[in-house]
Protein backbone atom coordinates (compact mmCIF):
# COMPACT_ATOMS: atom_id res chain seq x y z
CA UNK A 1 0.00 0.00 0.00
CA UNK A 2 2.57 2.66 0.83
CA UNK A 3 4.31 1.88 -2.45
CA UNK A 4 0.82 2.87 -4.29
CA UNK A 5 0.58 5.84 -1.58
CA UNK A 6 4.03 7.26 -3.04
CA UNK A 7 3.07 6.35 -6.96
CA UNK A 8 5.48 3.51 -7.36
CA UNK A 9 3.92 0.77 -9.81
CA UNK A 10 5.44 -1.92 -11.73
CA UNK A 11 8.41 -1.24 -14.42
CA UNK A 12 8.53 2.28 -12.66
CA UNK A 13 12.04 3.59 -12.92
CA UNK A 14 12.61 2.99 -9.55
CA UNK A 15 11.53 -0.33 -9.50
CA UNK A 16 13.97 -0.97 -12.50
CA UNK A 17 16.60 0.59 -10.61
CA UNK A 18 15.41 -1.34 -7.58
CA UNK A 19 16.11 -4.95 -9.19
CA UNK A 20 19.69 -3.69 -10.95
CA UNK A 21 20.79 -2.64 -7.22
CA UNK A 22 19.53 -6.11 -5.53
CA UNK A 23 21.36 -7.71 -9.10
CA UNK A 24 24.45 -5.84 -8.81
CA UNK A 25 24.49 -7.00 -5.14
CA UNK A 26 23.79 -10.44 -6.03
CA UNK A 27 26.05 -10.89 -8.20
CA UNK A 28 28.78 -9.49 -6.16
CA UNK A 29 28.42 -11.29 -3.31
CA UNK A 30 27.05 -14.65 -4.56
CA UNK A 31 28.57 -14.71 -8.03
CA UNK A 32 27.34 -15.26 -11.39
CA UNK A 33 26.11 -19.07 -10.25
CA UNK A 34 24.53 -18.33 -6.87
CA UNK A 35 22.50 -15.99 -8.10
CA UNK A 36 19.27 -16.44 -9.30
CA UNK A 37 16.20 -14.37 -10.48
CA UNK A 38 13.92 -15.38 -7.36
CA UNK A 39 16.73 -13.88 -5.31
CA UNK A 40 17.15 -10.73 -6.90
CA UNK A 41 13.64 -10.15 -7.19
CA UNK A 42 12.34 -10.83 -3.38
CA UNK A 43 15.33 -8.87 -2.51
CA UNK A 44 13.88 -5.68 -4.44
CA UNK A 45 10.35 -6.69 -3.57
CA UNK A 46 8.80 -7.92 -6.96
CA UNK A 47 7.63 -10.75 -8.52
CA UNK A 48 10.07 -12.85 -10.40
CA UNK A 49 7.80 -12.48 -13.46
CA UNK A 50 8.53 -8.48 -13.24
CA UNK A 51 12.54 -9.37 -13.58
CA UNK A 52 11.93 -11.87 -16.52
CA UNK A 53 9.49 -9.48 -17.86
CA UNK A 54 12.06 -6.47 -17.78
CA UNK A 55 15.06 -7.37 -18.20
CA UNK A 56 15.08 -11.39 -20.01
CA UNK A 57 17.07 -13.82 -18.87
CA UNK A 58 19.70 -13.86 -15.99
CA UNK A 59 22.35 -13.32 -19.08
CA UNK A 60 20.80 -10.16 -19.63
CA UNK A 61 20.07 -9.16 -16.07
CA UNK A 62 24.02 -9.97 -15.62
CA UNK A 63 24.55 -7.62 -18.45
CA UNK A 64 22.28 -4.78 -17.40
CA UNK A 65 23.25 -5.00 -14.24
CA UNK A 66 27.20 -4.34 -15.11
CA UNK A 67 25.75 -1.38 -16.95
CA UNK A 68 27.57 -1.82 -19.88
CA UNK A 69 26.90 0.85 -22.76
CA UNK A 70 26.88 -1.76 -25.28
CA UNK A 71 25.20 -5.17 -25.64
CA UNK A 72 28.72 -6.90 -26.00
CA UNK A 73 27.00 -10.34 -27.55
CA UNK A 74 25.44 -7.42 -30.59
CA UNK A 75 29.19 -6.10 -30.91
CA UNK A 76 31.10 -9.78 -31.43
CA UNK A 77 27.59 -11.38 -33.64
CA UNK A 78 29.06 -10.00 -36.66
CA UNK A 79 32.80 -10.86 -35.47
CA UNK A 80 31.75 -14.71 -36.61
CA UNK A 81 30.46 -13.56 -40.07
CA UNK A 82 33.60 -13.58 -42.36
CA UNK A 83 36.09 -15.27 -43.53
CA UNK A 84 37.37 -17.75 -40.81
CA UNK A 85 41.34 -16.91 -40.98
CA UNK A 86 40.65 -12.68 -40.36
CA UNK A 87 38.55 -13.40 -37.81
CA UNK A 88 41.27 -11.81 -34.79
CA UNK A 89 41.37 -8.56 -37.36
CA UNK A 90 37.34 -8.48 -37.33
CA UNK A 91 37.65 -9.04 -33.34
CA UNK A 92 40.21 -6.50 -32.62
CA UNK A 93 38.12 -3.96 -35.12
CA UNK A 94 35.15 -4.14 -32.70
CA UNK A 95 36.92 -4.37 -29.53
CA UNK A 96 38.40 -1.19 -30.32
CA UNK A 97 35.60 0.49 -31.69
CA UNK A 98 34.00 0.21 -28.34
CA UNK A 99 37.26 0.39 -26.46
CA UNK A 100 38.38 3.44 -27.98
CA UNK A 101 34.92 5.13 -28.02
CA UNK A 102 35.30 8.33 -25.36
CA UNK A 103 31.81 8.27 -24.72
CA UNK A 104 31.87 3.80 -24.09
CA UNK A 105 35.19 4.12 -22.36
CA UNK A 106 34.40 5.47 -18.80
CA UNK A 107 32.06 2.92 -18.22
CA UNK A 108 33.91 0.05 -19.59
CA UNK A 109 36.63 0.81 -16.89
CA UNK A 110 34.23 1.36 -14.34
CA UNK A 111 33.69 -2.41 -14.95
CA UNK A 112 37.29 -3.60 -15.45
CA UNK A 113 37.95 -2.17 -12.37
CA UNK A 114 35.23 -3.97 -10.45
CA UNK A 115 36.41 -6.82 -12.27
CA UNK A 116 40.45 -6.27 -10.63
CA UNK A 117 38.69 -5.40 -7.29
CA UNK A 118 38.65 -8.31 -4.28
CA UNK A 119 35.78 -10.60 -5.05
CA UNK A 120 35.10 -9.29 -9.04
CA UNK A 121 36.93 -12.34 -10.26
CA UNK A 122 33.72 -13.87 -10.22
CA UNK A 123 32.15 -11.84 -12.19
CA UNK A 124 34.98 -11.94 -15.16
CA UNK A 125 35.47 -16.29 -14.44
CA UNK A 126 31.65 -16.82 -13.62
CA UNK A 127 30.04 -14.15 -15.56
CA UNK A 128 31.89 -12.82 -18.51
CA UNK A 129 33.35 -15.79 -19.60
CA UNK A 130 30.12 -18.05 -19.87
CA UNK A 131 28.17 -15.00 -21.04
CA UNK A 132 29.99 -13.19 -24.12
CA UNK A 133 33.69 -14.87 -24.12
CA UNK A 134 32.68 -18.88 -24.33
CA UNK A 135 29.91 -18.49 -26.88
CA UNK A 136 32.45 -16.60 -29.42
CA UNK A 137 34.16 -19.47 -29.59
CA UNK A 138 30.77 -22.17 -30.05
CA UNK A 139 29.34 -19.44 -32.96
CA UNK A 140 32.86 -20.13 -34.38
CA UNK A 141 32.37 -24.13 -34.14
CA UNK A 142 35.93 -23.80 -32.81
CA UNK A 143 37.64 -27.07 -32.06
CA UNK A 144 38.98 -26.75 -28.17
CA UNK A 145 36.84 -24.12 -27.88
CA UNK A 146 37.13 -23.58 -24.17
CA UNK A 147 40.69 -23.87 -24.00
CA UNK A 148 40.92 -21.38 -27.20
CA UNK A 149 38.83 -19.14 -25.92
CA UNK A 150 40.87 -19.09 -22.62
CA UNK A 151 43.74 -17.92 -24.35
CA UNK A 152 42.00 -15.08 -25.86
CA UNK A 153 40.70 -14.29 -22.95
CA UNK A 154 44.13 -14.37 -21.09
CA UNK A 155 45.50 -11.92 -23.74
CA UNK A 156 43.00 -10.02 -24.39
CA UNK A 157 42.71 -8.95 -20.51
CA UNK A 158 46.36 -8.19 -20.34
CA UNK A 159 45.82 -5.30 -23.25
CA UNK A 160 42.88 -3.84 -21.27
CA UNK A 161 44.93 -4.00 -17.85
CA UNK A 162 47.41 -1.99 -19.85
CA UNK A 163 45.65 0.12 -22.10
CA UNK A 164 43.20 1.37 -20.38
CA UNK A 165 43.28 0.70 -16.73
CA UNK A 166 47.23 1.33 -16.39
CA UNK A 167 47.69 3.25 -19.50
CA UNK A 168 51.34 2.21 -19.89
CA UNK A 169 53.05 3.74 -22.70
CA UNK A 170 53.75 3.39 -25.45
CA UNK A 171 51.24 0.66 -25.95
CA UNK A 172 48.40 3.36 -24.33
CA UNK A 173 48.78 5.92 -27.35
CA UNK A 174 49.46 2.99 -30.05
CA UNK A 175 47.24 4.19 -32.63
CA UNK A 176 44.63 1.61 -33.61
CA UNK A 177 45.67 0.19 -36.91
CA UNK A 178 48.56 -0.81 -34.93
CA UNK A 179 46.90 -2.50 -32.21
CA UNK A 180 45.36 -4.16 -34.56
CA UNK A 181 48.60 -5.44 -36.80
CA UNK A 182 50.63 -6.15 -33.37
CA UNK A 183 47.86 -8.37 -31.51
CA UNK A 184 45.92 -9.93 -34.21
CA UNK A 185 48.58 -12.74 -35.22
CA UNK A 186 48.31 -13.83 -31.67
CA UNK A 187 44.62 -13.85 -31.59
CA UNK A 188 44.44 -15.40 -34.82
CA UNK A 189 46.56 -18.30 -33.66
CA UNK A 190 45.49 -18.74 -30.54
CA UNK A 191 41.51 -19.32 -32.25
CA UNK A 192 42.38 -20.98 -35.25
CA UNK A 193 46.24 -22.07 -35.20
CA UNK A 194 47.89 -25.45 -34.18
CA UNK A 195 48.22 -25.66 -30.31
CA UNK A 196 49.26 -28.12 -27.94
CA UNK B 1 65.50 6.32 25.05
CA UNK B 2 62.50 3.94 24.84
CA UNK B 3 63.69 1.99 21.92
CA UNK B 4 66.80 1.22 23.67
CA UNK B 5 64.78 0.71 26.80
CA UNK B 6 63.10 -1.97 25.15
CA UNK B 7 66.35 -3.73 23.52
CA UNK B 8 66.19 -2.26 19.75
CA UNK B 9 69.04 -1.41 17.80
CA UNK B 10 69.94 -0.89 14.20
CA UNK B 11 69.64 -3.80 12.17
CA UNK B 12 67.34 -5.52 14.73
CA UNK B 13 64.55 -7.66 13.21
CA UNK B 14 62.05 -5.24 14.60
CA UNK B 15 63.59 -2.46 13.42
CA UNK B 16 63.76 -3.93 9.51
CA UNK B 17 59.93 -4.67 10.30
CA UNK B 18 59.57 -1.47 10.95
CA UNK B 19 61.45 -0.03 7.64
CA UNK B 20 59.26 -2.55 5.42
CA UNK B 21 56.11 -1.53 7.10
CA UNK B 22 56.93 1.91 6.07
CA UNK B 23 58.27 1.46 2.72
CA UNK B 24 54.88 -0.56 1.94
CA UNK B 25 52.60 2.14 2.99
CA UNK B 26 54.48 4.67 0.51
CA UNK B 27 55.32 2.60 -2.13
CA UNK B 28 51.02 1.84 -1.59
CA UNK B 29 49.93 5.42 -1.16
CA UNK B 30 52.90 7.50 -2.92
CA UNK B 31 53.48 5.19 -5.69
CA UNK B 32 57.20 3.97 -6.67
CA UNK B 33 58.62 7.58 -8.21
CA UNK B 34 57.27 9.06 -4.98
CA UNK B 35 58.55 6.92 -2.27
CA UNK B 36 61.81 7.73 -1.10
CA UNK B 37 64.59 6.18 0.80
CA UNK B 38 64.85 9.54 3.43
CA UNK B 39 60.82 9.69 3.98
CA UNK B 40 60.84 5.69 4.59
CA UNK B 41 63.70 5.82 7.21
CA UNK B 42 62.17 8.87 8.51
CA UNK B 43 58.70 7.17 9.08
CA UNK B 44 60.42 3.90 10.37
CA UNK B 45 61.94 6.26 12.91
CA UNK B 46 65.43 5.31 11.42
CA UNK B 47 68.19 6.91 9.66
CA UNK B 48 68.40 6.50 5.96
CA UNK B 49 71.91 5.21 6.14
CA UNK B 50 70.60 2.50 7.93
CA UNK B 51 67.86 1.57 5.22
CA UNK B 52 71.00 1.67 2.26
CA UNK B 53 72.82 -0.58 4.29
CA UNK B 54 70.20 -2.88 5.08
CA UNK B 55 68.00 -3.07 1.80
CA UNK B 56 70.38 -1.36 -0.87
CA UNK B 57 68.94 0.81 -3.41
CA UNK B 58 65.32 1.96 -3.43
CA UNK B 59 64.96 -0.76 -6.41
CA UNK B 60 66.38 -3.15 -3.72
CA UNK B 61 63.96 -1.84 -1.17
CA UNK B 62 60.80 -2.19 -3.17
CA UNK B 63 61.71 -5.74 -4.06
CA UNK B 64 62.00 -6.40 -0.10
CA UNK B 65 58.74 -4.53 0.62
CA UNK B 66 56.82 -6.92 -2.02
CA UNK B 67 57.95 -9.53 -0.06
CA UNK B 68 59.12 -11.78 -3.21
CA UNK B 69 60.19 -15.14 -2.25
CA UNK B 70 62.61 -14.71 -5.42
CA UNK B 71 64.31 -11.70 -6.72
CA UNK B 72 63.03 -11.78 -10.00
CA UNK B 73 66.31 -9.99 -11.33
CA UNK B 74 68.26 -13.21 -10.87
CA UNK B 75 65.48 -15.13 -12.18
CA UNK B 76 65.90 -13.36 -15.24
CA UNK B 77 69.44 -12.60 -15.31
CA UNK B 78 69.83 -16.08 -16.93
CA UNK B 79 67.10 -15.73 -19.21
CA UNK B 80 69.20 -13.53 -21.42
CA UNK B 81 72.08 -15.64 -21.87
CA UNK B 82 71.69 -18.29 -24.80
CA UNK B 83 69.97 -18.33 -28.60
CA UNK B 84 68.10 -14.99 -29.18
CA UNK B 85 65.62 -17.01 -30.92
CA UNK B 86 64.93 -19.14 -28.11
CA UNK B 87 64.48 -16.39 -25.02
CA UNK B 88 60.73 -16.76 -25.00
CA UNK B 89 61.32 -20.38 -23.73
CA UNK B 90 63.42 -19.47 -21.53
CA UNK B 91 61.49 -16.75 -20.37
CA UNK B 92 58.55 -18.96 -19.66
CA UNK B 93 60.91 -21.72 -18.51
CA UNK B 94 61.90 -19.12 -15.78
CA UNK B 95 58.53 -17.61 -15.40
CA UNK B 96 56.86 -21.00 -14.86
CA UNK B 97 60.15 -22.91 -12.29
CA UNK B 98 58.59 -19.84 -9.65
CA UNK B 99 54.50 -19.32 -10.42
CA UNK B 100 54.35 -23.35 -10.37
CA UNK B 101 56.32 -23.95 -7.31
CA UNK B 102 53.82 -24.47 -4.95
CA UNK B 103 56.21 -23.03 -1.94
CA UNK B 104 56.74 -19.92 -3.76
CA UNK B 105 52.88 -19.25 -5.39
CA UNK B 106 51.05 -17.99 -2.53
CA UNK B 107 53.87 -15.13 -1.87
CA UNK B 108 53.49 -14.59 -5.70
CA UNK B 109 49.68 -14.63 -5.08
CA UNK B 110 49.61 -12.08 -2.94
CA UNK B 111 51.38 -9.67 -4.64
CA UNK B 112 49.46 -9.65 -7.66
CA UNK B 113 46.26 -9.19 -5.78
CA UNK B 114 48.12 -6.15 -4.22
CA UNK B 115 48.44 -5.18 -7.92
CA UNK B 116 45.21 -5.49 -8.58
CA UNK B 117 43.71 -3.55 -5.82
CA UNK B 118 42.47 -0.02 -6.20
CA UNK B 119 46.00 1.79 -5.70
CA UNK B 120 47.96 -0.89 -6.46
CA UNK B 121 48.63 -0.08 -10.16
CA UNK B 122 51.11 1.58 -9.44
CA UNK B 123 52.86 -1.15 -8.14
CA UNK B 124 52.62 -2.31 -11.18
CA UNK B 125 53.29 0.86 -13.50
CA UNK B 126 55.77 2.39 -11.44
CA UNK B 127 57.63 -0.30 -9.73
CA UNK B 128 57.54 -3.98 -11.63
CA UNK B 129 57.53 -2.54 -14.81
CA UNK B 130 61.01 -0.09 -14.58
CA UNK B 131 62.52 -2.35 -11.73
CA UNK B 132 61.74 -5.47 -13.57
CA UNK B 133 60.22 -5.57 -16.67
CA UNK B 134 61.99 -3.09 -18.69
CA UNK B 135 65.38 -3.77 -17.56
CA UNK B 136 65.15 -7.36 -19.71
CA UNK B 137 64.68 -5.48 -23.17
CA UNK B 138 67.70 -3.03 -22.66
CA UNK B 139 70.00 -6.25 -21.45
CA UNK B 140 68.34 -8.32 -24.31
CA UNK B 141 69.58 -4.87 -26.51
CA UNK B 142 66.19 -5.37 -28.27
CA UNK B 143 64.99 -2.04 -30.84
CA UNK B 144 61.72 -0.53 -29.18
CA UNK B 145 62.66 -2.17 -26.02
CA UNK B 146 60.27 -0.02 -24.04
CA UNK B 147 57.32 -1.04 -26.42
CA UNK B 148 58.41 -4.50 -26.66
CA UNK B 149 58.44 -5.52 -22.87
CA UNK B 150 55.25 -3.73 -22.88
CA UNK B 151 53.73 -6.34 -24.89
CA UNK B 152 54.92 -9.28 -22.97
CA UNK B 153 53.48 -7.52 -19.50
CA UNK B 154 49.94 -7.42 -21.38
CA UNK B 155 50.41 -11.00 -22.25
CA UNK B 156 51.85 -11.89 -19.05
CA UNK B 157 49.88 -10.04 -16.89
CA UNK B 158 47.03 -11.67 -18.77
CA UNK B 159 48.32 -15.24 -18.24
CA UNK B 160 49.02 -14.58 -14.22
CA UNK B 161 45.31 -13.62 -14.24
CA UNK B 162 43.76 -16.54 -15.96
CA UNK B 163 45.79 -19.14 -14.61
CA UNK B 164 46.84 -18.30 -11.27
CA UNK B 165 44.23 -15.30 -9.93
CA UNK B 166 41.02 -16.15 -11.09
CA UNK B 167 42.60 -20.37 -12.40
CA UNK B 168 39.75 -20.83 -15.63
CA UNK B 169 40.01 -23.95 -16.56
CA UNK B 170 41.73 -25.38 -18.74
CA UNK B 171 44.42 -23.18 -18.69
CA UNK B 172 44.72 -23.90 -14.97
CA UNK B 173 45.98 -27.25 -14.73
CA UNK B 174 47.59 -27.21 -18.40
CA UNK B 175 50.64 -28.76 -18.61
CA UNK B 176 54.35 -26.90 -17.95
CA UNK B 177 55.26 -27.50 -21.24
CA UNK B 178 52.19 -27.17 -22.77
CA UNK B 179 52.33 -22.76 -21.15
CA UNK B 180 55.84 -22.87 -22.60
CA UNK B 181 54.65 -24.55 -26.20
CA UNK B 182 51.04 -22.19 -26.36
CA UNK B 183 52.97 -19.01 -25.12
CA UNK B 184 56.47 -18.63 -26.57
CA UNK B 185 55.37 -18.19 -29.98
CA UNK B 186 53.67 -14.80 -28.85
CA UNK B 187 55.99 -13.90 -26.58
CA UNK B 188 58.91 -14.20 -29.18
CA UNK B 189 57.12 -12.42 -32.02
CA UNK B 190 57.12 -9.32 -29.32
CA UNK B 191 60.62 -9.69 -28.08
CA UNK B 192 62.41 -9.84 -31.28
CA UNK B 193 59.25 -10.01 -34.33
CA UNK B 194 58.55 -7.64 -36.87
CA UNK B 195 56.05 -5.48 -35.05
CA UNK B 196 54.37 -1.98 -35.94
Amino acid sequence: MARTARGRRPGAPDTRAAVLAAARSSFAAQGYRGTTIRAVASAAGVDPALVHHYFGTKDDLFLAAMELPVDPRAVVAHVVDGPRDEVAERFLGAFLSVWDDPAVQPALLTVARRILEPGGDRLLSEGFLPVVVQPIGAMLGLDQSEHRMTLVASQVMGLILMRYVLRVEPLASLPHDDVIATYAPTLQRYLTGDLP
